[in-house]
């Protein structure tokens, strides 16, 4: 099997990209874990593998933003991981952030010096308010269709290469990361297989491959905060058709546990949505198999209601 | 200044003993937080540094221990990582561990195959029980005095050298990983300054050195119950006098503290004991360095635990 990258998106541009991060993006720890390889993106700066992308982006356009500076829309986590950056490359930046966003990641983003505003939770409520923004003369990252967005999360594929993953699970929300992933990995080597993770009841990308054709949500119920997508993005759509080997649904149970398990034998901090991705490898619905890593994506997670789900009890 | 060690702890027999210890002993991600370096020992296997020691009397002892195997005592973590070895090298073990061990502690000795037996929470009594296991047949390491413990220890120095740190902060209970890290550090560089920190209510080794004496404590108040020895190890004491620049003490509630921040910041999961001397840095009781070096010496707390302190509120 061979796999065509788009122009955008070879090998030389994600590593060109990779090289180009900030040193306070580090490569994370792998781990292994009672028989799985953990990358341990929660560790990473802000919290979760979004800096990568948002770094890149300031790399590529920082220089011509103008004082207006940059905006995207996030549920969270892209948007703490812009506010880094902004403060990190001197570039004024904005938030489009939902109402059900979790409180904590909205004063992450305002600690780090961000402006936030607020739309409702749907993708075209979400762009809407962005293209707002644009009309106002800030600069706007569609992180549902710039491909340059997919090159900076594909760097944390060539960060893991060097473990020789043979399978490799990822939480997916609108797809990105997942495809991004995979984009770098299947160049390296077309027989790693791609499995993505989604929560039941946000299974937009799930849905619409099963459907073969890209479908909406009308609503999203989950507690996976990061991963609350109502569709999948164009770009990570269009790709996922090749690029993505399996998709699976994990149940919230699942997950709470996941994150319990992670404190107790990782000594690890993970959210719900980055844990998605190992709960559904240890509630046995991916193949085991050698050389199976799974990306811990986030951990933002409130203290407050990290303490709730520990309370309820140790993991089985 | 120059600092000669013993004949039996040169970097040739640390590094040694560091190449010999098995694949699973990592050597810890090593991270920048807010301008200190956190070595990370709570992601070792078994959650604590210990493992390091007592893999290395396995890789000096196994084949001549018998079927009556090996023994020692201890709070919890070096307990933990004698269970974890045991099963790892195939050699049966037991634990003499204290009335006031946590139970989740005891729990996890027990779920790797080892014996516990309980004593009085003293050092002589623990000792006291130690010798009636040897009057058994067992082989028992004597931590307080057995210099290849220290060896075993001090390979995280050398784990910690590439960061070239120039001020290392370690957490002190009988003293043993505060003399061995500074072993290893000052023979490299005898410029790098080594601070021990223990609880006010658990201050032996800062009692001793502020007297001249070793002094032993006729009670210990503390929650790092990984810090409750009541008096230095012999041989800790022997070499502290030399070997570690200054001792101080920390707050209970800053340890708390320090751990919620932990979460909440770093993503990790650091036990009361592991993050003491990350809260005397933070609470402006060792002068701020370039170069700075906290070691995060454990991450075994349980979770009921843990949820109890991060319910308390967020960190300052």
């Amino acid at each position: 099997m061979h796999y065509d990258p788009p122009e955008w998106g070879t090998l030389q541009h994600i590593e060109q990209a990779r090289l180009a991060l900030p040193g306070e993006v580090v490569s994370p720890p792998l781990r292994q874990l009672d028989g799985v390889g953990l990358m341990c993106e929660n560790l990473q700066v802000t919290g979760a593998y979004k800096v990568r992308a948002i770094c890149h982006i300031m790399n590529l356009k920082a220089r011509g933003l103008g004082d207006k500076g940059l905006a995207l829309a996030s549920s969270g986590n892209f948007a703490v991981a812009l506010a880094w950056a902004g403060r990190h490359y001197g570039v004024p930046v904005t938030a489009v952030m939902m109402r059900r966003s979790h409180p904590w990641k909205v004063e992450r983003v305002k600690a780090w010096g961000g402006q936030v505003v607020f739309s409702g939770d749907s993708t075209e409520e979400r762009t809407a308010a962005l293209h707002a923004l644009r009309d106002q003369g800030i600069h706007i990252v569609d992180h549902l269709n710039d491909p340059q967005v997919l090159v900076g999360h594909a760097t944390l594929g060539l960060d893991l290469a060097p473990a020789r993953p043979r399978q490799v699970v990822i939480p997916a929300s609108t797809g990105g990361l997942l495809v991004a992933t995979s984009l770098a990995l299947k160049q390296i080597d077309p027989l790693t297989r791609i499995v993505g993770v989604q929560p039941g009841g946000a299974n937009a990308m799930v849905d619409s491959l099963r459907n073969g054709e890209l479908r909406r949500l009308e609503k999203v119920v989950t507690e996976c905060d990061a991963l609350t997508a109502n569709r999948p993005g164009d770009l990570p759509w269009e790709l996922a058709q090749q690029w993505v080997d399996d998709m699976v649904e994990v149940s919230e149970e699942a997950v709470r546990d996941t994150v319990r398990y992670l404190v107790e034998e990782a000594k690890l901090v993970v959210e719900p949505g980055g844990a998605a991705g190992l709960a559904a490898y240890r509630s046995g619905q991916i193949p085991e198999q050698e050389g199976t890593w799974v990306v811990l994506s986030g951990g933002n997670i409130a203290p407050a209601r990290l303490a709730e789900w520990l309370s309820e009890g140790p993991p089985e």
